[in-house]
């Protein structure tokens, strides 16, 4: 070849791979698998939605938080979501608070402890049409879950279909 | 008195009695006793501290939110806090949630359920320099608990001096 149609050729093959790549930027293994969602920036800044604690295997604290979008619709009460809406749920190890038991003098308060998982659900009607306008992932320290994990999102929001398969409901 | 007179000696009352109210201008009943600290505005949106699960008695799901000078210097690390900090806590029932225990099967989720009531501390090291720079208040359905319920606030905080009488840490 031509060493100008091999430029060619390496510039249309570098355009391709672009092309796969998430839209934020990310690199793929950063990504969710099936829906290529990855943790969005400044989620830990974002509003609270309400909390959750989980027990039996779990015996997690959780909260879940919003992005302007989301929370708006929240607040007005709207749905579905408009696209996006992001959600995450950022979920921890339920520990014993040593502070707050000593001042009640009983172990009767528990805080977040170290996380353990994060999950995250963003709205795009378009991109995730075939799993309600969903798209999911789930990270354990940043890293996203397995393909087969990612299979169980979408079935498992199912039960809240007449919420915009959404569970967590604003807290007053 | 002269006319003149009788208007200087109103206006003198008007200022004095302006000069009681609480800095925010909310009317004194919705203020707490001994510290005058009201309903911070907009206080819903805050930020996420973290979350605690009170046992016991309490049966809640509790949420602390910071104002932007509190969340900064909580994710700076910075102690004591900077006058203008405040945080508030948002307590709620712990009620299971109904939507969660269907997928899962088995009663193990719960969720934040109606208010109990909120508390909130403001940093002032000068108004407050009597309770180690905080004043704080105790609301439930927006109403202040009576003084002798306020009376407890500092010295149930008192074990958490070194952390600026601060029970909570920052969820990570």
């Amino acid at each position: 070849m031509k060493r100008s149609t091999v430029l060619l050729v390496l510039l249309i093959a570098v355009g391709v791979v672009a092309s796969l790549a998430p839209v934020s930027g990310h690199a793929d293994e950063d990504a969710s698998p099936i829906y290529g969602v990855t943790i969005p920036h400044g989620y830990r800044d974002w509003k609270l939605i309400s909390v959750t604690h989980e027990e039996g295997d779990f015996n997690q604290l959780r909260a879940q938080l919003g992005n302007d979008i989301a929370i708006k619709a929240y607040q007005e009460g709207k749905l579905p979501f408009p696209d996006g809406s992001i959600i995450v749920a950022l979920h921890w190890k339920r520990v014993p608070s040593d502070d707050d038991n000593k001042v009640f003098g009983k172990v009767q308060a528990f805080v977040a402890g170290s996380p353990v998982n994060m999950q995250v659900m963003v709205k795009d009607s378009k991109k995730y049409s075939a799993t309600g306008g969903w798209g999911f992932a789930d990270f354990t320290d940043s890293k996203p879950a397995d393909q087969a994990k990612h299979k169980t999102c979408f079935p498992c929001h199912q039960p809240a279909k007449d919420r915009d398969f959404v569970f967590t409901r604003y807290a007053p």
